[in-house]
């Protein structure tokens, strides 16, 4: 009988995200096939399948996996390593040259297992990454079972990585043959910016991401300079050069978007665009606040980042939430703007939309990976709960994520890792980096 | 002798506050009869003090309790009841109605000790409360073992805790004798703010704060429409009001403080006033970004207050810290902003020079009372760790935080409670009045 479940869930609360603004109480999610088999209430589901492994969260919020739509998920071995600097400074002075002294296989393997650690322990079951060596970033995502979107990284000049625009593309796509068919991983086109990216080969990415059907991951007007930059080098603003280019369509993830006037809100509703919100980053390096809820109301699709942990410091979505909602409220004086069920769908299921991926995940419906995460509001600072939505996004952080699925398997267990890597390596993996970043 | 410890703290890292901007690594704190005896190098302190009691935080970075200079306390009670409304709708629509129906006694003791608990366990060793029935929440205070000040709270209107004016002022000088000389339990005079007490109440407020030596604890400039209320109704902003009613000294302690121009940040200057810089309420409320930056180059002593748990939602000293150091970044586009070191001298030893405490506590210097936080830096989130003052503000959460101490006494222990009031306790409390609120 293929309608019976392997896995059921007993959850306390159920907030699914679709229908938006919904909160079941005392439902069950059943799994089958690391599948969502059915959505019912719990009592229905212990009479429908008597004799199924179940997971009982009496106290708990279910709700579908984050998905952290930016991240630079090996710069985690770079945590802390420059504050309190504006983006270019930060980026010139000390991202730069650390990574050009420093990247490698080895770097992006170890530094991407200690984020995908850091993330599936928050409840971020999947990520769209950005950085040099995907395949070895491909690799610690498998490892961690982790989902990811990995980026082929574009730039206009040599890195250890690769040498030029060719060289870049040859290798992400040799990456992407490589992997494709897993179940788990897939991948974008990743111009870094424009700035850093000539005419031809944004040309190049536009078709070449249309003729594979892939998402265009790509920075964009993050700073007031990227914008000014452009006009004295192009004539036009940024989002004007990628219009002309081609590459602005329902497969582009414009990333922070921060400096956009109304016409360029419009142009990125008109062409069907998905913007990366990530307001933490853009706080910490004075960018910006982006205009997420005027982006939202003009239909475009929003999702959140957290960009990599160099410039947050940390990759925490329940962070990326609040900090949405709270900057929206202080930049418009409108205390109602971007509200914690609009925040927590933007975490979810608008990053599913912008990836390409909602019909896979992103929400609790029957059909969908069973990507979840469970988060325990029984302690002295969770309560009382009127309101659990609320306490996601307002309250709770990710000391409270007790359990994590993807596709049905577990990560975390009553707050337990259970991860192929063990704390202790990733722990000996970080000192042996940070040891060799300071030398 | 008297120059024995009986309690040694031997850290990875100690980040005494004073002087600012120092990080010491392998030290140790020896405290004696609950106060800091001495801050010297692990060697030393191991040879010095060979049979004293010792912990050892191998991993950890130690640095002065957090001081909370804005919180009403008994609002845990009312964690999340209403979210998403500007300052007005918010106090007119859910908090006053619920306040007159349900604050007594009993909701203020059971509210403070949940609070407590949340407070401690996140590192906050002395909080500055404002609410109802200061009785009751000194009783609470008292035993969890915190440090409070309490507000004699003043209104120009009726509650069920007091009449009129008269009756606000008698009932809190009462409590006040009744804990003269209590080494933990401070108080202040509290007027709620400008809008909601008279001019005449106001004066008296000064002279009596004059008299008994006591600091004045008022919410100040919050939002726009109470500065244009004050136009039309007193002919001048609140802040030019509160100095003719001669309010404005070393011992005033204004809250939040958002709406302030050259003026007036030149005027708290003058006055010596300290600000309760409160961001995460300010943000949640769509109150505003304080000058922060701008009051501390003024010369201004800014310490970071919570709120209550009803505007917040969480007393969290590390979010307010984080927050405090983005909104200051975002707002002046400027990344160097109040930097890591400067937001964690803001959450304790600008707190407790507001108090007017800065001698008993605040930093790590012998003679003041160990109040402490020790932070376990040992985590995939939390490492590599390359400044852990920047780790603190920008990495760390309250689920780092594994020992705390009030006058040297535990009140953490590697993460566990040990207070008074059990965890069961508390959620038994907070489930019996989240029960009454709604009905």
């Amino acid at each position: 009988m293929s309608d019976i479940a392997d896995l059921l869930l007993h959850a306390r609360w159920v907030v699914p995200v679709e229908p938006h603004g919904t909160t079941l109480e005392h439902h069950t999610v059943a799994v089958r096939d690391g599948r969502i088999l059915a959505l019912l209430p719990q009592e229905e589901a212990r009479r429908l399948y008597p004799q199924v492994q179940a997971v009982e969260l009496p106290h708990h919020v279910l709700f579908p996996g984050f998905v952290n739509l930016h991240v630079h998920a090996a710069m985690a071995l770079m945590r802390g390593i420059a504050d309190d600097l504006p983006l270019m400074r930060w980026l010139q002075e000390a991202i730069w040259p650390t990574e050009g002294r420093h990247v490698s296989p080895a770097f992006v393997r170890d530094g991407t297992l200690l984020a995908a650690a850091e993330m599936l322990r928050g409840g971020i079951t999947t990520c769209n990454d950005m950085y040099f060596y995907p395949e070895a970033a491909a690799q610690a995502f498998d490892e961690a079972g982790m989902r990811a979107v990995l980026g082929t990284v574009v730039l206009a000049f040599p890195t250890p990585y690769a040498s030029d625009a060719d060289d870049y593309l040859r290798k992400g796509l040799a990456v992407r043959d490589q992997w494709r068919g897993h179940p788990r991983i897939d991948f974008t086109l990743a111009p870094h910016a424009p700035y850093t990216v000539d005419d031809d080969t944004l040309k190049r990415v536009a078709a070449l991401a249309a003729e594979i059907e892939t998402p265009i991951h790509i920075h964009i007007h993050e700073t007031v300079q990227e914008v000014t930059d452009s006009i004295t080098q192009h004539g036009v603003r940024p989002l004007t050069r990628l219009e002309r280019l081609g590459l602005l369509g329902a497969n582009f993830i414009g990333v922070h978007a921060v400096h956009l006037d109304e016409t360029e809100i419009a142009l990125l509703a008109h062409h069907g665009c998905a913007v990366a919100h990530c307001p933490t980053s853009n706080m910490k390096l004075a960018s910006g606040a982006a205009p997420a809820a005027a982006l939202r109301a003009a239909g475009v699709t929003v999702g959140l980042g957290t960009d990599g942990a160099a410039s947050n410091n940390r990759m925490d979505m329940f962070a990326e939430m609040r900090h949405a909602s709270l900057l929206a409220k202080v930049t418009s004086g409108d205390a109602t703007a971007l509200p914690a069920s609009e925040v927590l769908r933007m975490a979810t299921l608008e990053g599913a939309r912008a990836l390409g991926m909602a019909e896979r995940i992103g929400s609790i419906e029957p059909g969908k990976q069973a990507d979840l995460c469970a988060v325990a509001l029984d302690t002295p600072e969770t309560r009382p709960c009127f309101d659990p939505v609320s306490h996601l996004v307002y309250v709770a952080g990710r000391e409270h994520v007790s359990h994590v699925w993807v596709d049905g398997e577990a990560r975390l267990d009553k707050g337990k890792s259970l991860l192929q890597t063990s704390d202790k390596e990733l722990l000996r993996l970080a000192a042996v980096w940070q040891t060799k970043l300071v030398n």
